[in-house]
C-alpha cells in the first residue's frame, strides 16, 4: 500500500487518529492539502495532520509538528504548492513558510526552488514539490545502500549500534538518514540490536525513534545520553550511527548535543563512529566547525525548575573522530585522513 | 545559627515547612527524634520530616527522602538510636534498618557499628550515632581543605568547575564531597563559576545540586549531560570535580552514571578530572571496575513510554583519566602514575 492510498482512506479534513504504516511517508500531498504525521504527539498518539491553508503549515514547522531537516523541506515545498493554489497572491505565504524556521537551511532552500517555478502555473509548482518529496525519498535509499555496505565492512556479523536522536523516516520523508540504514540492516536481517540515547532535552530519541524502531519490529533499548559511553565501555555497542544537520568542509560534523560525547565514547572503545547524512548537509563553505554558530536554546528546555541554563542545540565532532561519512552519493573516511576531494561524488544507489 | 537551634525551632511533631540556611546539617537528631530534609520534595518544597518511629526513618531511606552514602549511613545510625529509645525489643527494628537499602554499603556498616554499644545503654547508643554524623561533618571539612588546595594548584585563577549528580550536604551532613570543594572555593573567593549537569534519569544535579548551589549564592548553569563534553571542548570548563560511589584499588572510580562520559570529554579538553570522596569510599578489595556489579535499574526510570531500556545507574571511570582522587586524609594522582600505596594517609584537616 502506497502512503498516498494510506492517507486518502482518511477523512477528507481535520485531524485523525491514524495507524502509520512502517514506510508510510510522514509528509506528503494528498487531495489538495499537506498531511503529516504530528511528531508533538508521538508516541502516546498517532495522528495525522491534514493542513489546508498556509498558515497551518507554518505552525505546523514552528511548533515542531514537523521536524527534520528533510522533511521540513518537503513540508515547506508543499506549503508553497498550497499557498499558489489557495491565494491569489501568494507571495507574503511564501515568505512566511521561508521564514518558518530561520535556521534549517533545507526550508528556505526548498521554498525557493518551489517559489522559482509559480510563473509555470501551479500545476508546475506542484509537481516542483513532489519532486523534492521524491528525491528525498530515493536520496534515504541511497544512503541505506551505502550505509548498510560499510557497516557490514566495518562491524562483525550482527552488530548493535548505538543511536542518538531522531534520524528515520520522521526527519525525511520516508527511510531516514542514520536510522534508515538501521532499517535497511534490520530487513536485511544483518542487525543485533539497537541501543537509542533518550537525546535530551526534547527526548526526540526516547519519543521518536523508540516509536519508529517499535512499529519496523527492530529490537532496541532506550538509554539516558550519559550511559552511551559507558555501554560502548562494556562491550554493548558494536558501532555508533548518527546523523548530521551541517558537515564541515575539513568533516567536522555538527549534530544534535550529546553526538561528540559519543563519538568520544566510541574512540575509546574503539569502534566506529559513522556519520550519515544527503549531501545537502555538507557545508563545503565552512571550513571547521569553530565556524558554526551553535544555537542555545534557553533554559526553558532543561529545567522546569527556573534556572539559568547553558543548553547548546548542537555540538560539534572533531573529523579525526569521525570513521566515516556515508551520504547518498559516496562514503568519505575521515578518521582514516580522507578528504571530500579524495572521494568522487558516485551514482545514486537503491537498496530496497 | 546550629542546625540544631534551626531544627528546634519547628514544631515538635509533623513535617513542616522550612527555610534552610547554606550549612545547616541535612540530617541530625532533635528532641528524641530524627529530622532530615526531605530530598523528594526539593527544589519545588523545602520541607523537614520528623521521624519519630523506626518504621518512618525506614520508609524515608526507601523512598530517597534521604539518599547519598554518607547521609544515609547518619540516618541509619540515628535510627538505631530512636529504636533504642523507643523499643523495648530493637532488635528486629535495627534489623530493617539495616537492610533498607541493601546496596548502600555505608548504611550496613553505620547501623552495625551503633547497633554494637546496645549493651551500653541508650545513652552510648545515642553518643555513638552522633559520632557518626560528628566524624561525617570532619570528613568533608577536610576533603573541602585537601581539595581547594589542589584545584588551586591545578586551574588558573577562578576555576569554571563541572560537577555531575549530587555531592553536597544532601548527600553528607554539611558540606560535602564534590560540591563540599566547590562550596569551598566559593567561599574563598576562588570559584569562577559552575556547571551542573542534570544526571538523568534521576535528576539529582537538576533538582539537588541546583538548588543547594542556589541557596549558597554560587553563580551556575545546568546542562544537560551530553553537554558536558562539548562545553569542555568550547573552552567553558577549566576542571570536572565529582564524587564516588566506589573507589577500586587500581583508581577505577564508580560514580553515577554519566561520569565516564564526562571524564573522557576532560581528557580530551586537556581539563583535569577530580574525584571527591571519602577514605571510607576506597575499596581495596577490588582489583578493578570490572570487578564491580553495576545496578541496572530498569526501564520505569528511563522511559514513560513503556519501551526496554538498558539503564546502568553507574558507570566506571579508568584510573587513567582521573587527574586525582581527593579524599578526607591524601590526594593520589592516578593518570600521572601514582597508585594508593604511593600516599600515605595524611591528617583530617580542616578548611572551615
Amino acid at each position: 500500500m502506497s502512503s498516498t492510498e494510506s492517507l486518502r482512506s482518511t477523512p477528507p479534513t481535520g485531524d485523525v487518529p491514524a495507524t502509520f504504516s512502517p514506510d508510510q511517508r510522514t509528509v506528503d500531498w494528498a487531495d489538495g492539502a499537506v498531511e503529516l504525521i504530528d511528531q508533538t504527539a508521538l508516541p502516546a498518539v498517532e495522528r495525522l495532520l491534514r493542513l489546508e491553508t498556509v498558515e497551518d503549515v507554518v505552525d505546523a514547522i514552528q511548533r515542531l509538528a514537523v521536524r527534520g531537516a528533510p522533511a521540513i523541506g518537503v513540508a515547506g515545498g508543499l506549503g508553497v504548492a498550497l499557498a499558489v493554489r489557495t491565494l491569489p497572491e501568494p507571495s507574503a505565504a511564501i515568505r512566511a513558510l521561508r521564514d518558518a524556521r530561520p535556521t534549517a537551511v533545507n526550508l528556505a532552500r526548498a521554498v525557493d526552488r518551489v517559489a522559482a517555478v509559480v510563473p509555470d502555473g501551479a500545476d508546475a509548482v506542484l509537481a516542483e514539490a513532489l519532486a523534492i518529496r521524491d528525491e528525498e525519498i530515493a536520496s534515504s535509499d541511497s544512503m541505506a545502500a551505502y550505509g548498510v555496505e560499510l557497516i557490514s565492512e566495518l562491524c562483525a556479523a550482527q552488530p548493535r549500534l548505538l543511536t542518538h536522536c531522531n534520524t528515520g523516516g520522521l526527519a525525511t520523508v520516508t527511510g531516514g538518514t542514520a536510522l534508515g540504514v538501521v532499517f535497511a540492516l534490520h530487513r536485511a536481517g544483518l542487525l543485533g540490536g539497537v541501543v537509542a540515547s533518550e537525546t535530551r532535552p526534547l527526548l526526540q530519541g526516547a519519543r521518536l525513534t523508540t516509536w519508529e524502531l517499535g512499529r519496523a519490529g527492530v529490537p532496541f533499548r532506550l538509554a539516558v545520553d550519559g550511559a552511551g559511553a559507558y555501554l560502548m565501555a562494556r562491550g554493548e555497542v558494536d558501532a555508533v550511527i548518527i546523523g548530521a544537520d551541517r558537515i564541515c568542509a575539513n568533516g567536522d560534523v555538527v549534530n544534535k548535543i550529546g553526538s561528540y560525547a559519543h563519538a568520544l565514547g566510541a574512540a575509546r572503545a574503539g569502534i566506529p563512529f559513522v556519520v550519515v547524512a544527503p549531501e545537502s548537509t555538507v557545508d563545503p563553505a565552512t571550513r571547521t566547525g569553530a565556524e558554526v554558530e551553535i544555537e542555545d536554546r534557553g533554559g526553558a528546555e532543561v529545567s522546569g525548575f527556573g534556572v539559568a541554563a547553558a543548553n547548546p542545540a548542537f555540538d560539534v565532532t572533531p573529523f579525526d573522530l569521525v570513521t566515516a561519512v556515508v551520504t547518498d552519493r559516496r562514503v568519505v573516511r575521515f578518521a582514516a585522513g580522507q578528504t571530500w576531494d579524495d572521494v568522487p561524488l558516485g551514482p545514486l544507489r537503491s537498496f530496497s
